[in-house]
């Protein structure tokens, strides 16, 4: 098996910050592929304290469901085949996540789609599909009906449930999850003021082009990795305020 | 009297437990039937900060309401009625719980009917009745109208008041109390953008199947569990954040 | 002068708890009159860090105005006349508090009257008048408009400003600052769902009779106390969360 | 160069509290004009931690964008000819800032105007123009486009972004950030409850030539100050809580 140690570290930071920000909860999991292999590093499942992940805790699952490596006193997540079946249909999405992310969530339960009101959002222009069921995925039918919503987008909301997103990496993926829901939260908020003004489609793709980069998600990665740090020596869950 | 140690302690906890989600506050309460048994083991009253409520703590009530242990320097619920009365009428209900929640209570408040409009508030679908009177539950036939008004639900709204929840175990009335809280907050907030888009009967009949049950309720429990063992080492009252 | 230590105490806890709810920020203060004299024990003014206020920082006024203590390297509040004003126009009223409570200030902004919509704010049942001006009090005049606001009230909204607040007792105007705070709260919420019921005459006054009551304001001061102990032993300015 | 010590350590702690507050995130910097001079301090760019900011990573830029001081291991903001140019077109204003604040930045996404609602706000009397433009400000015709919209004001909304702020010191600039954002969540709150009735000319006239001066700038600055102190005795980035 390949030295996959640095890529399990990165699969808990991503799961300890998105958990420090309160998106992921206690029902939310996110895996990253090893490149080159059929292996997918997956965190724990539901009743793990997402905050206190650590690479010990990583699942080793094969792309065809089979667990390779079971790290003792966890559960695999009741919906690991979003995983599986995501990263097959989509070799270019090294990482996948499943959040409960409360802004997100809440546009999908009122039936709104999500659009780039802010410069960081802007690369929602792509569009954010539906998948309107707000059962469990647990079947390859849900898993695959699930996948073909998300096509070869970013993200894809899953109404009464929450949301998934794709990212060629953990970074963009950790980004993806953060301005989605920033986004999200001020759809949310301007709705009471008589709704936003969405980016222009030009507006939109410049912004894209000049923060959905590699180089902006590094940024992002960096700073919210000290606040992890941060929170640790604390030894408090929640992640120190301060967003965007 | 039976060894109800256990109890005593699942009591205490059930009852910090709410109190760090910020749900039972300064007036609520939560108590468990000894099974078997006529006694009611009671969280105290006003004046006790609930997220340090301990097993020592516990009153230990008989059905009739003649009080059968009395810890020293705590107060007896105002409302202690509630308890017993709920207990006589339904012994399926282990466990009883009143909530000032802020959410449920704004729904209340609002006139507003709780309805499922997500995948973990699918519970919701056989109704939450309404109890139309903010008064103090402390008379007999006030517990009474409560009580009918409950009648074999789950949960019963008490407008301008807050909320009353039956459970067939602790850990059943715990997750009714988390997700008919964040149903009522996911509720209020969509009202802003026009509206929830309830989960249809079926949705809502195949969520609470997958997620209504034993195995569900000893997760949250556990989660739950573990975030009070955190709080009590930090030395803090309110409960780290993310919730599902 | 009379021995008054333990009126200067529940002043400084008076104002460090109001503090620690976020209800009276930088710029509110409060008061006590000493029973049987002309003197007023008034917390400090703008500048101080209103969770960390001791007996020691609290300053002595004569009713005509005259400062009797000036505690060192602490500012008398620029609207100390709010106080000599009240107490001198009403001599039931022990204690006069001056907030900036987010949501009763609110409601001033918007034009909104306050009204009981939940059991503990039935006490608001009285009314709760409108001074019309968004200026500092620092004239004569001014300070008698407002108490003329008052009346024989317990509350009176400022527009643009705050709220103050008048009581029998330290203990009966933090009842009032609380649930005044949490009612404005609730009818701020229930807009968004079309609006609060409010409690009907016959609800409030019965709700009134059972829970606004010396019994009451005395076990809320003692539950606030503990908080505020608690606060202090972690070092911290916030309140630990979990309101009613 | 003329020893610019105590600038440095101002412009670190306006960096730090209004990090604490949460107003300027990630993507936010301040800066101080030296007096006399065409040096401008600056704080760092993205991937700091601005609630840890020292005077040892403040950057010095000349005026026409020459870097004189580079700290080691910070970044130089992306958007720093905000700097350069509003310092050149306003000798007057000494600090500049930009912000991501949540509700100032929400107001611009939903097109509405600021208008002072309560006394604090009352500067904003004057009028805060609109930049309508999401794109990160790097170019030079960007900046002189920015800096034209804040003619000779105080703020300036940058539509789907953020706000920039000028004022006459670094007190004047930390007063207006907080004020501006404060009556920015009280318009967005009202909205719920019908909207805001705003001040008059004559009540803001007043209540600004009563507030905004640098008297209590100065009184603002040494409560946060205080605030920031008691934050690093903790190890916390965010703010205690109670702002005005």
């Amino acid at each position: 098996m390949a030295d996959d140690t640095a890529l399990r570290e990165r699969t808990a930071t991503l799961c300890r910050m998105l958990g420090r920000q309160g998106l992921i909860g206690m029902f939310g999991h996110v895996s990253l592929r090893v490149p080159g292999t059929s292996h997918v590093l997956l965190s724990p499942g539901a009743g793990s304290e997402k905050c206190e992940v650590r690479a010990k805790d990583i699942f080793v699952l094969d792309l065809d469901g089979t667990v390779l490596e079971h790290p003792a006193g966890r559960k695999v997540p009741a919906e690991w085949k979003i995983h599986t079946q995501i990263h097959r249909d989509r070799p270019d999405a090294l990482s996948v996540v499943h959040l409960h992310a409360p802004y997100a969530t809440l546009l999908g339960i009122s039936g709104r789609e999500l659009v780039p009101v802010f410069s960081h959002g802007a690369f929602l222009r792509t569009g954010v599909p539906v998948y309107d069921n707000p059962r469990l995925i647990t079947t390859d039918a849900q898993a695959a009906t699930l996948s073909r919503s998300l096509g070869q987008g970013i993200a894809v909301q899953m109404r009464g449930h929450g949301v998934c997103v794709a990212g060629v990496s953990a970074e963009a993926a950790f980004f993806a999850c953060t301005f989605l829901e920033e986004n999200a939260r001020k759809q949310f908020e301007a709705a009471s003021l008589g709704g936003a003004r969405p980016l222009s489609p030009a507006e939109a793709a410049d912004c894209a082009a000049a923060n959905f980069s590699q180089y902006s998600f590094d940024l992002l990665w960096q700073y919210y990795e000290h606040k992890d740090e941060m929170a640790d020596q604390l030894g408090c869950l929640a992640a120190p305020r301060g967003l965007s």
